[in-house]
Parts: structure tokens; sequence; C-alpha cells
């Protein structure tokens, strides 16, 4: 046995349904985000069939570039589950029926008023030498091996069995192998600026961090209408690497202004959520173009009967005439989507649902209904309330049908926290 | 040059990004479907960092094992970017800047107004043989370069560029080199039905298939809400294979009956959207637990104007009473979550939105809010229509709060299905 100690792994999916068109591996983010905590760098990924002379190259492969090998899967019962042949292969060591294993997958049927299929006994077998990580959730246990310089971790495929085994036997032990490096990771996460924009204006103070110390690296990730800042850290003084962090988020904050909407992890509705519930105000939301994803975001989260009222989705000029109050004549005059008719729609949803604050939507998702004048991707956003007030914008959006709704919904979230957050927003 | 013909394939996705927990590499499930149908069987897929020594380990491993490499990232014009100096050192060859390449980088920047940056330069640099594969939609070329008995076939990181230079570039090459071995498949949709539900019923009938001729073979794939049954055969004969898989997925729609919605790729929305569309009629929706949810999703299929008058997102009580007419004394007589709720929401958004069909859910979608006779997870799901009819269904969904809302919004796109489809249907 080794004790050396661990700086990087590397993660092995196995199953021959991770190399069909409609399954990918999600284990290997929730392995990443873990063992980076750890200070362990992760090299490679593989994802390979059950077949054991694959596993095994895939196996020799990762532990020449690196000290921890995680496997995920074929730790089932059926003649297609061979990770616990091929560890044991890799090792160079032989298998034999654990008598007190064989007892724990036998009483989880027993307790279940069924018998053990005989096929069960598979799952009994450890490689010598190997450490039995227990599993609560199945019937598969993980295991732990040594193999030269490095250690095999096979852990089942199914992530409500993966994550606990994890947790509870593998993060002790790798910690204690660790040498006590921490990695830390903070976010930044910034609404109506692009990833560009973000970038110009951050670089310049994120960009000497990487020589510093401890060194603080930046990665700047953009999806549909939101961009994140990812900062992360690693060192030996947890403290000192979650100051140097705290400091870092302070100073972007500074740079980005009102942009940034969460450093605690938070999502825009959450945030949302969190600013209706501190001003004690209901919201309501008309909908056109967007079709009801506002709501279907803002009523993700728990709770969210607290400060939703409800909305109408008026997908038809009649329904914002008829459940919204919008006026005929404002719609022709102006269109449906246009500044006039999206205020219209924030107050005419406000007044019918009693709330506090009303929020209007109405725009060209596409692909057709684009005009010269309107192209496809035009969307009028207005918030109504606190108050008298009102404030409309209308954006354009690039892309398809999907990215022109889902960039409404993140543009008008944004807007009722600007709203919401500085008074003098206009 | 070998013409030997190619059976298998592994992929390699370059980036240092792909090995943080935030990304994963979603290429190769595109890239797996389409090498899948030529015949072409996927034998493993890793991911590396944007590191030439670990770039060229990856290469010569994949090339071991199958002799189709498709790389996807590392092609753009920073240090990073490895792939092409990572290719030209596998095939053991030299790289020279290539004038045409060169002119066409230069062409694009010049189009814009701008003058190219002398960093993308890098990216005229090809290796001595290789095949350059034009990207009309971005600056880095592909590459097809013969190595051994096999090929590398490096494509840029985006979708947007990777997806267009396959089927341009890539498809036509590597078909002719794939002995006319064609891989089809179909996908039977399941609405209504669990998974071993649906595979106790299918399997007598499909298990025999693998060792037909053409065999079929069969995967049973469940999300939330719907089960899918995908079909796959290969063969020389195109025709022979197609139409063994169009008896299959007869037989099989003969002992799933309507169960089964959807036989030619279309979403359980699609085929509520055509429903409506030959039957005249448009839809409109009260939603309170799914919050907008089933709006969202109907409205995500593009024309969906024509079939969608909108909805009411009545997530309080009040909002039920005031904006869908529901009678106060019916909600404190049964509760909001209650067939007779349920039924005078699908009633009042149909006569409020003057549309045919009037579909009402009301559920408790946790985490708070159960009680003993209506636990977390208890939904009432009404359609009004066409005519007089109005059919109730109270569901008991297992899960969390997001499964709960995913499920009823499937189960009620599932009853308007039913409704429409079966006259008799109660």
């Amino acid at each position: 046995m080794t004790s050396g100690r661990l700086r990087s792994a590397e993660i092995v999916a196995i199953g021959t349904e991770l190399l069909t068109p409609f399954r990918s591996d999600t284990n290997s983010l929730y392995l990443t985000a873990r063992l980076n905590e750890l200070g362990l760098e992760v090299r490679g990924k593989t994802v390979v069939a059950d077949d054991r002379a694959a596993v095994e190259s895939a196996l020799r492969a990762a532990l020449a570039r690196a000290e921890v090998v995680v496997t995920t899967g074929g730790l089932g019962p059926t003649d297609d589950d061979v990770t616990r042949e091929a560890v044991a292969g890799v090792a160079g060591v032989g298998a034999d029926e654990d008598a007190a294993v064989l007892a724990v997958i036998d009483g989880r049927f027993v307790r279940r008023g069924r018998r053990m299929p005989p096929i069960n006994r598979r799952q009994a077998q450890v490689p010598t030498g190997a450490v039995v990580l227990p599993n609560p959730n199945g019937t598969a246990p993980g295991l732990w091996i040594e193999v030269g310089d490095g250690v095999v971790i096979a852990l089942p495929g199914p992530p409500r069995e993966l994550q606990p085994m994890y947790e509870d036997s593998v993060l002790p032990r790798l910690r204690a192998r660790c040498g006590g490096v921490v990695l830390r990771r903070r976010t930044l996460k910034i609404a109506g600026r692009g990833e560009s924009d973000v970038d110009e204006i951050a670089q310049p103070v994120y960009g000497p961090w990487r020589q510093a110390e401890p060194a603080i690296s930046t990665t700047i990730l953009a999806s549909l209408g939101q961009v994140e800042l990812h900062l992360s850290s690693q060192g030996e003084d947890a403290a000192r690497v979650d100051r140097a962090l705290e400091e870092a988020v302070e100073a972007l904050q500074a740079v980005l202004g009102p942009a940034v909407f969460s450093v605690d992890g938070r999502s825009l509705e959450e945030v949302v959520g969190d600013l209706l519930v501190s001003r004690q105000l209901l919201l309501a939301a008309a909908e056109s173009c967007t079709g009801g994803l506002l709501l279907g975001a803002l009523t993700d989260i728990p709770g969210s009967s607290a400060w939703i009222a409800g909305g109408v989705v008026a997908y038809a000029n009649d329904v914002k005439v008829r459940s919204l109050d919008v006026p005929a004549e404002l719609i022709a005059a102006h269109g449906a989507v246009s500044d006039a008719v999206a205020e219209a729609m924030a107050e005419g949803v406000r007044r019918r649902l009693n709330a506090g604050l009303g929020v209007g939507i109405t725009g060209i998702a596409g692909p057709a209904g684009g005009t010269d004048a309107k192209p496809v991707g035009t969307v009028a956003i207005a918030v109504a309330g606190p108050g008298d007030r009102c404030v409309v914008r209308t954006v354009r959006f690039p892309g398809d049908r999907v990215m022109v709704r889902q960039m409404a919904v993140r543009a008008a979230l944004n807007l009722i926290r600007r709203v919401l957050t500085d008074a003098d927003y206009n």
C-alpha cells in the first residue's frame, strides 16, 4: 500500500447503454465536483462498454495518468456486469465470495419478504485485498482497492446509490490521503450582460489572480441570458483560501455592479422570490410569446405560493382583450408586440389578480410572424408596480424559438429584480 | 491509405472545460446516432484536457480499439488549441500553412469589415496528407487524415459548426467506406404506463427478435411520465431492414394498444397539437400546481398559436374564483385539490377564453401542503369538451416537486390525447 499524497483522478464510466445516442454519463459531473473539493484534479474521463477486456484496458490507461481512478457502473448481478472481475484483473488478484457481504445482500431481499435470486450471489465476490464499501440503497456494494501507487474505487451507477456511498465511505478515505489540501469554489451569476462584455470588464481584475498566492482560477460560462464567473482556489489553509475568494468576489462585484444578481448560489428565480417576500408583494404575470414559461420557472421554487398569485397566458389577441382588459384599439394602433400592449398586459394582470406587481411579456418567438420593423426575436417586457410605476423594455433576442423564449424569461426576471432593488431604475 | 471496410468508432472530446463539474460533452450523442446509422459501432468515448501529450495518448488508445476516431474541439486559434498538432503527431507527419485555407479564414473577417487577428493564422496549419473539411459556420476547418488502417476525423466543438460539417463533408466520405451497411432505428413512445408494465407486455414479443434475421435489438428507456421503446436493426439491404422494423413496430403497437402515442418521432405535445388542428379545436388551460408548465410545453411547438387560445395560472385560490369562476363554496366543500375543482377550472377556462377544449390541473406538488387524505403528489386533471363532455382523473405521482409537476404535465397531455382519439374514453 502506498501512502503518497493523491493529486489527480480519472473517471471511468462503464455501461454499454452509455455508448448509445440516448444516454450520457452524468455521474462524472458530481464526482468531478467532489474530487476537486479535495484538491484532486480530474485529468480525463472515459466511457467503455460492458466488456471485461475494454474495462481493464481503460483502467490501465487511467492508472497510468492519475493516482485515483473512480469507476461507475457494472456492479450489478448480471453477466453484463464485469467491473468486479476487471478490477481484480488490473490489481492482479483473485476474488472470493465474502460471507458478510452475501449476508447483507440476502438480508435486503428477506426484509422485503423475497428470496435472493441466485444471480445476486455474484455481487458478493470481492477481489482479494479490496475494502468493501457498503451500499444502503441497493444490492451492489462498492470496492476500494490499492493498485500499485494508485487506488481504484468502484461505485454503482445509479446516482441515488453512488452519491451516498461517496459521502459515507469514499470521502473520508480520500480526504485522509489528500494531504489536507482543499479546493473551494465561488460563483458570481450575472444577468443583462453578454459573455464578452463581462469578460472585458472582469478580465483586468481577475487576470493577475492566477499568479497570486493562493492562486485563483476563473472560468466564464454563458448560458441563455445568463453569465457565470466561476472562481476556484486551493491550498492547505482553508480559512486563507476562503478569505482570498471572498475578496475576489467583492472585487468583481465592485466592477460589475448591479448586473451581479447572486454570489451565494441562488438562481435568478430564487432572488426574485426572496425580494418579493421581503417587500411583501404578490406577483402576477401575463405571458404571450413565453406561453407560461415565466410562471413555470417561478413556481418551480418550493414555497412560491407565498409570493405568486398566478397569471394569464394570453396567446391569442382575443384573450389579451377579454382576460387582461387590453383595449383592442391599443393592439390595432401599436401591434400586439409593443411597449403599450406590454404595459397594458402588466397593468391588466396586476389589477385582475389583485397583485402588487404585474409583468407583461409580448413578443415574436418565431419561426413565423416576424416583419421588417419587428423581426423574430423582438420582445416587449413591462413591469407594473410597486405603486404607480411601470417600466417597459423592448429587446431583440438572437436565435431560434427556444432561445428567444428562454432569453425573454431571463430578461423578465432580471427586470423584476432591477425594479425591486433599485428605486431609481427606469 | 487503407480501403478496408470501417466497422467501429471511438469519440474523443478535447477541452479542459469538459473536465470541470459544469460542462459535459453532448456532441458525442449526436455523433453516436450518426455513426450508428452507417453501421459503425461506437466502442468508447474519452474526454481529455487541452494538452498535446494527453490528446495524442487518447488518440493512440482509441485507434488501437477502433478504425474511426472522431475528435471534437481544440481547433480554435489559441495556444490551448492543440488538436491539429496532436493529429499530426499521431499520424507521424508535419504540418504546413495552407494558402487556400488561410484565404478562406481571412475572407470571413474581411466580409465583416474586420482584419484577421494574427492568431487565427494557426487555423490554416494542415497536417501533411490531411483532407481539409470546410467550415461554413466558423473559422476552424476540420481535418480528415488516414493513420495506418484507421482514420482520424477532427471536428470543431460548437454543435452549430460540427453538425453541418459532419453532414456535408464527413458523412459522404464515411458512407463510401462503410460497405453499404445501414443501421435503422424506430421508436415507440408510450404514455400512461410504467416501464416494468411496458416491459412485461412487450418482452415476449421482442425477445425472439434478437435471434431473427435481420436481428432487431430493443432498448427500453423511461423518463418522467413517458416510456420509449427503441428498436434498431442493421444490414446491407436497407429496404429489408426497414420492412422488418415496420413489422416489429406494428407487432408492438398491437400488444400495447392506445398507450402508444407516437411511432414517427413526434412528441406528445406535437401529437396533441396535430389532433387539435385536425379537430379544429382551440385549447385553453387552467393550471394550479403545474404553474404554466403545460402551456409552456405546448407553446414550445412552432405554430401552436393556431390551436392554443391561452390560459390562466391560478396559483392562489382567489384567482381560481376571480379568473375562472370556480365557486368559492366548491373549494370550501371539496378542497382546492379535488375532481370537482379541476372540472370547474377546466369548464371555467374554456368558457372564459372561448375555447373548444379546456384543461384544469390542481394538485399538491410539495414539499409542503400534503395531508393524510391528499398527500404530496396528488393531482386532479380534468378535460372539458369537446361538447358537453368532461373527463376527470385524480392521480398520485411519486417523487419530488419537479417530478410531480412534470408527470402532471405528461398526464394532462395524455388525457387530452385520449379524449380526442377515443370517443368512448371515459
